[in-house]
């Protein structure tokens, strides 16, 4: 498409498959007509042939019942001078279309055995926090920062179907399955998604659907009131259960497909069970069983506490809430009910310790939601780079050393797009990489996030030289990092500016009703959430992680302060103090920010001019940012504690 | 009008002259048309008559060339029965006629010697800060908190010129004789208020001009090349002042008795001079000769200051920006341009000293700004009473004892109004007594502000019960002094919610550009604004007030820590520490509030049940709202300080 970038899959990356002989072969359908129109396209750019018999270099293959391979896997072999892509169902023979693509000359090399490749996980969702009416606050695109829609435009679809598509490509080449196309908090122009506008939602279906992908929904648990006039939604109600089987039915005849419900209730002011004196589980089954009969899921958030707790009342601990209210349903939710877990306690902070919800339910289908779009990592104007985070999420291990880890045992991989109509998709184009690491970490969990960013690279920019490489991994391997120096330190999270959550303000969510504290004082800081002396948090992990962070001598340094309220002069295990990390941190932060920033400057022989510009004007708003944050935040400690910074360098 | 509170001229107000016999003399005109109107009305309510000849117990002269009244003065005696108010213009016959109303019962008893009353300012203004079309961030009325505005809705005229009548009969009825219709900050839309909607704001004229209202219209300082096409608005380029000439032309075409422009000029992002190389007079002058030869003026505010400071520098200070600016040009600017200061030196927080820039320009007409609309005293939430504040500016001397007052020395007083189109007027309806006081205030700047506030009470609430009476003083008399104790302390300001400003947050604005800090830290907290060793401020002052100010020992407490930064420990000239006194007003400030809404509760037999539950509404929001005060600031500094309450209250 004119003017919009191509993100990893660039003309120049069908090189390799467009300039062979390409069999396909075996039953047709809708994803294999997406196969074959891949391979036209790309033979056509490259010199390469659809052939219908004969010598051929690649063989995508389609055979009824393969073995084992279900819709989705596909197996992989070259051998005698031809690669093979073998598939049982469309999916999967798309799937390994962009296994071959990924490989690049890799895939037309020497000779590799059978390898057989499915996804971890069934569904690997993308939700689009995404409003259809322009939401006063929060936008076009809740916690958006890459521009508008692709879906929605002030009030209506935005019809344009094009752009869809070319989206529901780029997923597919990084294994993404569904997509809920609006936002979970559902004003009263969406709650009509549901309805009398479906038909906007099919449309946006048809798009997606030749890339593998089913189209979700997040609907209100008022609806059956506000949409269908009933007095009441309490799910045990008959009226209302017949009110959303009927509703779902509706759904279905538009959209045979259609994955299902995703559900924000009793949170932050949405609707839900509660206010019938229902639980949890009742609402979500009520929904199952509507869509159960069609296929259908329903994802209901995990996300539910108080958001307006007295900030003086020190033993309400928002970090408890969703175990407290979820933990004791384990085993209450429907089969075709996903309880849809954030991983971590609070709110996607840079830093948090992995949510022990996701340990706490084994008899009950959990999706863990991670957070796409840099609501509190920089909002796109910084480069985060969340592989590494996620990865440690997926591989911590609930039980402790013996048991399994999240990525095993959790059943599906949930993100909330970074995506909208800007250009380069993510405002940032660097953010590209958040998006194409989710896909690859929903498709295997245990994936190394550092091999999954050097395949973005290779795709990104295929036949980068090796200085080109070099620069991005540089800019983005330690980003993470890098962005959790110089903003919030040691785990304590939330200081930021309230509201839209860009920049600081260390008592910005200090005395609010959100539960979000970290109680400075001028002896100490953090947030005492032991079982011993605090709001006993820590003791609702498994025993060996209960002990680990029961005790700041045990505790990892960066949660320390999520854990405990220590005083500044605290000996970390790093051998610092709490204070002279503090301190430390947020100079290194800023000089590692500003490192990058040269780093890019100089690959500007490397990129093509309008990718370049954007990155290099984005950091200078980074390296401005990241500067206010490191003065900020140590103006404030260097004011509350009194001590000094230990090299003597400039704090106001 | 239905439904529509009718503030301090309720009809019951006029029993006194509406069962009089009432004789209307002299020359006619609109004016007097107004006050036949207001006659004929009270008496066809209370059984009075309006006589044409014969007995009458009061009578309305208008003579031709009376005794230096003016246009707006009248003389009021009684003699022999019968009450005598004369005048030589409409206005003073109109105000002649509201000062009976006033007086009641007492107009016509006994007899009365000749008085002469005369307006000390023949400007009265009222700025409206509202915008036509509504501002996503600001809404319809910048910093209004009482509904929508009565002028404009959704990009358009209202239309409904009845209660714009209405509200020129209450502005008249305090003394009030001129109103800027639109926001000083001046968007694309209010741009075409002054040429091609001309007419929309000569209709809004039209429905002043029967009380002696003339139309003001904020234009910004871009207009010709927004509107005209010009390349610059230079204001010493021929092409634009002939512009600007010829816009002002068509503005007295359309609005024959237009009062002038108002401007907010180079300042928090609106266009000035300064882009042109040019000084403040200049661009103030070039609009005073488009207006000089129709009788205009243009008011050109001094609110010029840098709003993107850096909170690291401390030797920029905001409060000093606008003597900076202004006190060199005094003497430049031409006799119908009339600069507008802004009574205190930073932005209308609830306790400043009196701006210097008030004493500093004795060869310029100055008009003194104060904000009855409530933006930092409570959004008329919260009573908050300002005629002592307004008082002690008036009274304050800049010279010292000898000299002239702010009252005496000013030309003008302006208001930024706190109306709207609620049906209170005012959000909160004991907020009315602000507008009314500021009217008395402007007409006299000496009176007394708690006779005024009586006045208020007697007409608001005709033959009020001194139960009433004293529960309304009560609750009004000391409610500035109690919002100042439980939101910011001894002077220190602007420890606010950033952007809406309503509500705690103590380090709102410490590390923003708008140049407002209080520099708090674990041993003191204030700013240092001393020639010896801070930013020089204190040195704006004529010699008095400077010396005074310069001294931590002879600066009044209440401006302690405008001027100065000190320990916790300093000792107070109340003899208290500066923390202790920090938390005891905190913990008086609630008290005060609650005993005023138990005072408020006790009325209920008194009050009108609309007007009673809507007060005691508020007063639930007050007192939430100054715990939430209390509590955010005595735990901010108890965890700063680490000195304990010396009564051991409950401090977080």
């Amino acid at each position: 498409m004119n003017g919009i970038d191509p993100g990893w899959l660039p003309p120049e990356a069908f090189r390799p498959l467009g300039a062979r002989r390409v069999l396909i072969r075996g039953r047709s359908g809708p994803l294999v007509g997406t196969v074959r129109g891949e391979v036209v396209d790309a033979c056509g750019r490259f010199g390469g042939e659809l052939v219908r018999e004969g010598a051929q270099d690649l063989l995508l293959e389609l055979t009824e019942g393969g073995p084992g391979l279900g819709d989705e896997g596909f197996a992989f072999a070259r051998e005698r001078g031809t690669t093979t892509v073998t598939a049982s169902g469309g999916r999967g023979l798309l799937y390994g279309l962009f296994h071959v693509v990924r490989l690049g000359e890799e895939a037309f090399t020497g000779s590799r055995p059978r390898e057989v490749h499915r996804p971890a996980k069934a569904v690997r969702m993308l939700d689009h926090w995404d409003n259809v009416a322009v939401h006063p606050v929060m936008g076009q695109v809740e916690r958006g920062y890459a521009g508008g829609s692709l879906f929605w435009r002030e009030g209506r679809a935005r019809g344009d179907l094009e752009r869809v598509r070319a989206y529901g490509r780029l997923l597919a080449a990084c294994g993404i399955n569904a997509v809920s196309v609006n936002n979970v908090n559902v004003h009263e122009t969406e709650a009509h998604l549901l309805t009398d506008r479906i038909g906007e939602v099919a449309a946006i279906a048809g798009a997606l659907r030749p890339y593998g992908i089913r189209t979700h929904l997040s609907v209100t648990f008022a609806a059956p009131v506000v949409l269908g006039g009933l007095s009441t939604a309490d799910p045990l109600e008959d009226a209302v259960r017949d009110w959303w089987a009927q509703a779902v039915r509706g759904v279905y005849e538009a959209i045979g497909d259609f994955g299902g419900f995703v559900v924000k209730a009793d949170s932050e002011g949405q609707p839900g069970p509660f206010t019938y004196g229902r639980s949890h589980a009742d609402g979500a089954n009520m929904l199952a069983a509507a869509l159960a009969p069609h296929g259908g899921t329903v994802h209901w958030r995990a996300f539910v506490y108080d958001h307006r707790q007295d900030w003086r009342d020190r033993t309400t601990d928002r970090a408890r809430a969703a175990h407290d209210h979820f933990a004791p349903l384990d085993g209450e939710f429907a089969d075709n009910a996903v309880l849809q877990v954030k991983h971590g306690p609070m709110d996607f902070q840079v830093r948090e310790p992995v949510s022990p919800v996701l340990g706490a339910l084994p008899r009950t289908r959990l999706a863990v939601e991670v957070q796409a779009t840099q609501e509190y990592t920089g909002q796109q104007r910084h480069v985060c780079w969340l592989g590494p985070m996620w990865s440690e999420v997926l591989r911590f291990r609930p039980e402790g050393g013996a048991g399994p880890s999240v990525g095993e045992s959790v059943r599906e991989l949930v993100a909330v797009s970074n995506v909208g109509d800007d250009p380069f998709w993510t405002g940032h184009p660097l953010a590209q990489a958040n998006l194409y690491t989710f896909g690859r970490l929903a498709w295997r969990p245990d994936a190394d996030p550092y091999t999954v960013l050097d395949e973005w690279i290779g795709l990104t920019f295929p036949s980068a030289p090796e200085r080109l490489v070099r620069g991005l991994r540089a800019v983005l391997d330690g980003s993470w990092r890098t962005y959790e120096k110089y903003t919030a330190p040691l785990g304590v999270g939330f200081m930021v500016q309230p509201g839209h959550h860009y920049g600081p303000s260390v008592d910005g969510y200090e005395y609010s009703p959100w539960g979000t504290y970290h109680f400075a004082d001028r002896d100490g800081v953090g947030v005492d959430r032991s079982a011993a002396t605090g709001t006993g948090y820590a003791a609702q992990y498994a025993k060996p992680w209960a002990e680990v962070y029961e005790s700041p001598g045990t505790c990892p340094d960066e949660l320390l302060l999520f854990f405990h309220h220590v005083p500044y002069g605290h000996v970390l295990r790093s051998g610092r103090t709490v204070i002279q990390h503090i301190y430390d941190t947020h100079f290194e932060g800023v000089e590692e920010a500003e490192q990058a920033r040269r780093v890019w400057a100089g690959l500007a022989d490397l990129v093509e001019p309008a990718r370049h510009a954007r990155v290099a004007e984005r950091y200078e708003e980074q390296v401005r940012g990241a500067r206010e944050w490191r003065d900020q935040v140590n103006s404030y400690f260097l004011r509350k504690s009194g001590v000094p910074d230990a090299k003597g360098r400039p704090i106001y």
